[in-house]
């Protein structure tokens, strides 16, 4: 029977890192050999006895190495005959030698924009960083840790369930009980869920056109069909969804994206009935319906009517921040048995933070929402306002705004001969971060082209005042006096 | 032309709520006539001079309540004639009125059971709380509030997969750049990613047989094929899986769940090589590999080989705590392309919480993972060995356990005439909560029944080394005792 040539001056040589134990330095260099081919397949290894004697150590390194190399397979174990060398496959490349651990470096990448017009920034030193310091603090301190460090609920903090379904009636019109509501990071999650709910129940969705496109490809990537119906000055045609035989249909009537439009309460209602009288449901996207510069925010689509076919679709991304992962959805009782059945076959967690829910839950209950919200919306307004008057001043009669008065950004349209692609990223070039309307349409290709009308859509929320006029001023000049138009 | 029937003394009894501003009481007013059909369509509303007089307040509340009605479509402008009533499609409900913000109940269900062998829960006590709060504080207030709050890099903060590369290599041999690491929150969306990513690549998928249900699960909704294999004493059938034809596999090698076989290092070359010859993936789950009682953890499949088509899983649920929400999964390189393309359709952002992943990424660097793993081995090498030792001295001869010395779960096997259903349900009564396996084996469902062996998944985390005692103790008791073994 072959024998392991254990080479005695190798080992002893090898076995020299005091910084490593000693069956861990001889378990490296065993499975070395035998990842190496210079131990054969079925060699026998010396006793445990027999190498401790050949080394001069204890045996118990040696038996610990062993069982180590028996547990991964390197060798095995016949009764009364000692340790073998297991076959193992013609392996065309080194097994990796273990290291230490390295202490890595921390990347840091860098996008930086002087003027950022992006769509939903905001100000952050609003944030009341110092009352959510406190919450998340007391939430840890008053809490049992068992309570608090194991799975919480997949659907979301019953406590934040609640709060949400007060939040959303009182400052959105919701209405919902607590067990309706799904909490979920961000959109994604909560529109996948959507996808894989509504299967049962149709194959065709309507969305919007223009529409942020996140919706219409997840639920193409789940294989719906999906139909782009125009976004008229009332909202979605209607004619065009009747006509269609879609079976659910995506809006965001309180302030459509990227349009601004604002759904009339008489289109409202016919949406309603659509879905009653075609067993159809309508998911209402309410990102920023919360911000309404004039007069009050409009109530939402689906507490207009009770037990409505409406997935309302809130969260506290624009109204707090987008850091702290919380987005919620608000189910038609219909289909909470659904939805339980889809929990439990795919064993789903809730994708929030549960410390973070657990601090929003109080976050609300104090009062600390409401009150950020009054603040960002006078603070919001002032910028709107600031905005607006910019454009006017330094674009002239150069360009055209619209959607305005809600949420986080509007809409700038101009004609230039340039293409919204170049214009972005001569904007860019100029330190200016402006976002061309064009990912938000879905035309068919020969339509693409033609006109020289082009749009942007630009937000308000992450500059100071001072600075969205500053940055207005260098795009204006940055495009009109690329060419003359 | 048909007016509007305002009524002085009820508009005037009305307006008597102090506490809501003027222009929301007539708002609300004229809100709930239109819907009532009060206030018929086309009818004119008074002007804005005309009802100022007639109600004896100024024209300003008037105006806005005129604004905020014609937003929501209630009414109508035409220039030079007023305002009109629109026309509302037949309501055949009543359209709500707003109510006042409640500060609801918070609920709270309890599930709670004496002794809970939960087979992922540990004991939170030990979880270094002061230091986590004291990290997050000072994560809080070290970055700026403008860094912190806005959206974070969608495949996770680039701090923590700097820290995340060296930790799996470190503790999982895991070899990867900071570029191959992608973050989530839990298993379900890295797995539904996985789907998305490999469909391009083939449709059918081994899954071992048994295992946790919600890989297959995910593929099957997905639309795969999925392919049960059964697990043999050194892991996964290799010869079913190449006869199988699929395209991938999932495996979790060092740790099989629920059986707890390890796979040994000529097998796992053999599936390297399964994958390198047929251009498949292997999905190495690794969720527990850190806890190996009795010698060193096992290497993982991935670090094996270079560029291993391997997308390796594993996170900080059992080695920290689900409720932080960090998970990750490691990329092959060859699928770094696909998954940016992907990122960018679905306009993903991460699902973990930035804020947690910025404090774990200080836990990691100041070394308190690494600590608190150390601890948690040898508090629940013990646990591991008294709940060996209490099935041993209350079980006796009647129960067999097997996949011992990882993780946080063995198995306890025992004949009986009651279904596994049936015992659990028996158990639960007495306030023991076990798992049957039953839901891990994917059987045909003429192999479903005829032995009366009975599997179960018992956790020994989350209780204390003596409750340990006590719960199996009650457990034989319950069982043993119900029937005449």
């Amino acid at each position: 029977m072959k024998q392991v040539p254990v080479n005695q001056t190798e080992v002893t040589l090898l076995l020299d890192d005091s910084s490593v134990p000693l069956y861990v330095q001889l378990y490296r260099y065993m499975k070395q050999q035998i990842s190496a081919g210079h131990w054969l397949h079925a060699s026998r290894l010396p006793s445990v006895r027999r190498l401790a004697e050949l080394l001069g150590i204890s045996t118990t390194p040696i038996e610990m190495a062993y069982q180590q190399l028996l547990a991964e397979g390197f060798i095995a174990s016949k009764p009364r005959s000692g340790y073998f060398v297991q076959w193992l496959a013609d392996v065309p490349f080194a097994l990796p030698v273990e290291s230490a651990y390295p202490k890595g470096p921390i990347l840091k990448r860098h996008h930086y924009f002087k003027y950022d017009f992006h769509m939903s920034k905001n100000e952050y030193e609003y944030f009341p960083m110092t009352e959510w310091r406190k919450a998340y603090n007391r939430c840890l301190q008053e809490n049992s840790t068992a309570d608090m460090l194991f799975y919480g609920d997949p659907q979301g903090e019953e406590g934040l369930r609640c709060q949400i379904a007060n939040y959303a009636k009182h400052f959105r019109g919701v209405a919902c009980t607590p067990e309706q509501v799904i909490i979920g990071s961000d959109p994604f999650p909560l529109l996948d869920l959507i996808s894989r709910l509504l299967l049962p129940y149709g194959k065709s969705i309507a969305v919007e056109n223009p529409c942020y496109p996140q919706q219409p490809e997840v639920f193409r990537q789940k294989g719906y069909d999906v139909i782009p119906i125009p976004v008229l000055e009332d909202g979605i045609s209607q004619h065009e969804l009747q006509s269609s035989g879609a079976a659910f249909v995506t809006v965001s009537p309180s302030h459509q994206f990227p349009t601004g439009v604002i759904m009339p309460i008489s289109r409202r209602l016919a949406l309603l009935q659509w879905a009653q009288e075609t067993g159809g449901f309508i998911i209402e996207d309410d990102a920023d319906g919360e911000f309404r510069y004039y007069g009050r925010p409009i109530p939402s689509l689906q507490g207009l009517m009770p037990d409505s076919r409406v997935i309302y679709l809130g969260g506290f991304s624009q109204v707090l921040s987008p850091a702290l992962g919380v987005k919620y959805m608000i189910l038609p009782k219909v289909l909470l048995p659904d939805y339980h059945r889809l929990k439990f076959q795919l064993f789903l967690d809730c994708t929030a933070s549960k410390l973070n829910q657990m601090t929003l839950e109080r976050f609300l209950r104090e009062g600390y929402v409401e009150r950020h919200l009054r603040k960002m919306r006078m603070i919001l307004r002032r910028k709107h306002d600031r905005l607006i008057g910019s454009i006017q001043r330094h674009f002239g009669e150069h360009a055209q705004i619209s959607g305005t008065g809600s949420g986080f950004h509007l809409m700038l349209h101009l004609n230039h001969p340039l293409s919204e692609e170049d214009l972005q990223t001569l904007a860019e070039a100029r330190g200016i971060r402006v976002s061309s309307a064009a990912y938000t349409r879905m035309l068919p290709a020969n339509e693409q082209s033609g006109s020289d009308r082009r749009s942007f859509i630009l937000g308000f929320g992450g500059l100071k005042e001072d600075e969205i006029e500053a940055g207005i001023e260098r795009l204006a000049d940055c495009w009109l006096g690329a060419v003359s138009l």
